[in-house]
């Protein structure tokens, strides 16, 4: 393909999509069923900006978020970060101006978030989120809800092929403490038990002098997917007190919610130090290294953002993601083609196939017309190339009988309609 | 309302905004109206990056759009800026990908714009844009409708009160041209136009040394709203091929699409160089300075971006501004309630409660469910708080008779229901 004048175009900047409208008929079918996903379970959607101030998501993340981030000085000299998650901005949100609204609060919302990564398969610099926070409440049907409503919007999004791992940090942690491994020991074994290189945690504790049995005893930790064996595990009382919890949550989801393929996963580890309690996350193992399509949990942030303590947990889901995930289970995303594509067969014809188009949209029709004045030949190419499911051709024949011939794009089947019965013949 | 730890409170950036829930479901509301109006006219949602490369606005609108920028060098020192309108980006993705797709190409979009302006009522640095573009036909039909897509959008957004001006940039040319006033000239009056201060106009012909009779002349052609008037002006054969154009978009937008109450404003002049033939803006007079709701018209940027050349036209509406015209004319937005809050008088009826309330989610209800135990009482006020429909009480009377109680939120009154009847009673 090349032209004349290329020489200025403009390009695209590196990591970003332009979206055809093929593809945004699918992102905003999907953008629905999640929005309604998340209204049938009382939540509210809420919008904040593109940008925030620097500051937010240094505190959220410390100083090492700068290298993956847009940021830039607004000419009032204000640091200013394009945003690259949506939690810190909701609750910054949360705490300027919702604090006094009745609890539990149950917020969602859409964005696009921004990310500085080198760009690869399924991973963009700009790229859409779905998430929710409920800010409040933390019983066990709360934290059972919110897992069921993030498996919820997946499996009505259709897809069919999906993992549910649920953990829990504060048990961890504590089970961490029990074996006398300090902070900076987690530090350094939580990215091998985020990717499950267990050999390489027993020789890393190995190292810092931690006894044999006692690294073996994490790793079965680490490994089980039995309560009963954590169970086993826990020593003090809090603690127990977290795990009865996490056992009400499981109950709840697989005898109230109905979600009985899930596995608990001891080795969630988010890394992020904010989060705590509950930690889910949910793949679709096809995708590879893009498999993960949700995470969420229980995190503290409120005070950090200087608001009054409130329980609060949320997630979020990869929207492109979903997208890839359908696509590739072959998934049949519906179209809106065009009810009718329009023909005034002459010039003479045109205000008389406004009049009809006119009154069809109105019905709620999608309607185009012949705007290049091209002829039946090449419209009725033209209405085939956009799919319109019916043309309707206006003409001096049609016009004289007070009707309009309508031709079926599928069968080729032509009729003689008369005008004031288009509406239903269409319909 | 003080907290004991707001010495950390983050705030939202200078001129930027949070949306509550009630504000995003008059959006949402207002934003599927628009996106239905434009795909029954045949239009095609697309979707740009948030960010372009800064060349490319400069391309379009010159160096001095840098001051209203936000711009920023990305890690590998690129030039990029948060785009401030939509078009550019649209032409920028037709150029580079778009080209071959059977013509007209209709298409639409909805997307956040930034402007580092200083804040003021109904102005702010982040904005919400709606918008068109339509590539490959300047018939006068293919004009009209633009037109009348405008229009009907702002209508059946609910607005009453629309005022739809049309004016010709290229006759206003061929008028300047006749007058020998210079583009220097030019230059100087078009604010001066753009505000309808006549007698500034007249005062600076004069000081350029343009005779008193033709100035005068020009401001009685730019206050006309005769079309019989103008054709009295034009004298040279292309521009009256433009007029005999003009006339006929205006006989099909009376005629054929409908819309009466329009008016001929030749001085529109919508400031901006790659703009020409025909212009039009729709206002709603209430509001003032920020009455103008959409702009548009027919515009060259194809080639300037490296291009084959096709005819192009497009409007822009302001999506922030007709969520204001419309609360401005106390337009009645419908909002979506919570249909049932569902509350288990004590913790042994939670499971059943969830069990109810999943089986009238998957059935299409919004439900909600007391997540705090806190007792009938409370839960009642919150469930008002919320404005849900009706609430639901499960307790042991209930279960004994394999039912639950339904009350009534606005009128009190209660009824005992039989689980497997819920569903009927709700709707």
């Amino acid at each position: 393909m090349t032209y004349l004048y290329n020489q200025n175009v403009f390009k695209i900047p590196r990591g970003t999509r332009d979206f055809t409208s093929q593809e945004m008929e699918k992102r905003r079918y999907i953008e629905e069923i999640m929005r309604t996903t998340f209204m049938s379970f009382g939540y509210n959607e809420i919008q904040t900006p593109t940008f925030e101030t620097l500051e937010l998501f240094k505190a959220k993340s410390g100083q090492e978020i700068m290298d993956e981030l847009y940021y830039f000085k607004d000419k009032g000299n204000r640091d200013l970060a394009l945003r690259p998650e949506l939690t810190a901005p909701t609750i910054r949100f949360y705490v300027e101006k919702l604090q006094m609204e009745p609890k539990p609060l149950k917020l969602f919302y859409f964005g696009n978030c921004y990310r500085y990564d080198r760009p690869q398969k399924g991973r963009y610099r700009e790229f859409k989120q779905a998430g929710c926070e409920i800010i409040g409440t933390d019983s066990p049907e709360a934290n059972a809800e919110l897992i069921s409503l993030a498996y919820k919007i997946l499996k009505n999004s259709g897809i069919k092929n999906l993992k549910l791992n649920i953990g829990n940090l504060t048990i961890l942690s504590s089970v961490f403490n029990q074996l006398k491994i300090t902070k900076d020991q987690q530090k350094y074994i939580i990215p091998l038990i985020d990717k499950s290189m267990f050999e390489e945690v027993i020789d890393a504790l190995r190292d810092f002098g931690i006894e044999n049995k006692d690294a073996e005893n994490l790793v079965r930790f680490l490994k089980t997917t039995e309560i009963k064996f954590i169970k086993g595990f826990i020593e003090d009382d809090e603690t127990k007190k977290e795990l009865e919890k996490f056992e009400t949550i499981l109950t709840l989801l697989e005898k109230a919610f109905g979600i009985k393929d899930f596995k608990i996963q001891m080795n969630i580890v988010r890394g992020l130090d904010y989060y705590k309690g509950l930690v889910f996350e949910i793949e679709t193992p096809k995708l590879g290294a893009e498999k993960q399509l949700c995470g969420g949990g229980e995190y503290d942030l409120i005070s950090l953002f200087g608001g009054k303590d409130a329980p609060s947990a949320g997630f979020a889901i990869g929207f492109d993601r979903t997208i890839v995930a359908l696509e590739t289970e072959n998934f049949n995303f519906p179209t809106k083609n065009i009810d009718v594509y329009v023909i005034p067969l002459t010039e003479d014809f045109i205000e008389k196939a406004i009049i009809i188009v006119q009154a069809l949209r109105e019905a709620g029709l999608t309607v185009d017309l012949d705007l290049l004045r091209r002829g039946i030949g090449k419209s009725l190419k033209y209405a085939s190339s956009i799919k319109a499911k019916k043309a309707m051709i206006i003409g001096p024949d049609e016009i004289k009988q007070n009707s309009v011939t309508i031709r079926d794009m599928d069968t080729g089947e032509q009729k003689l309609i008369k005008i004031e019965n288009i509406k239903n013949s269409i319909r």
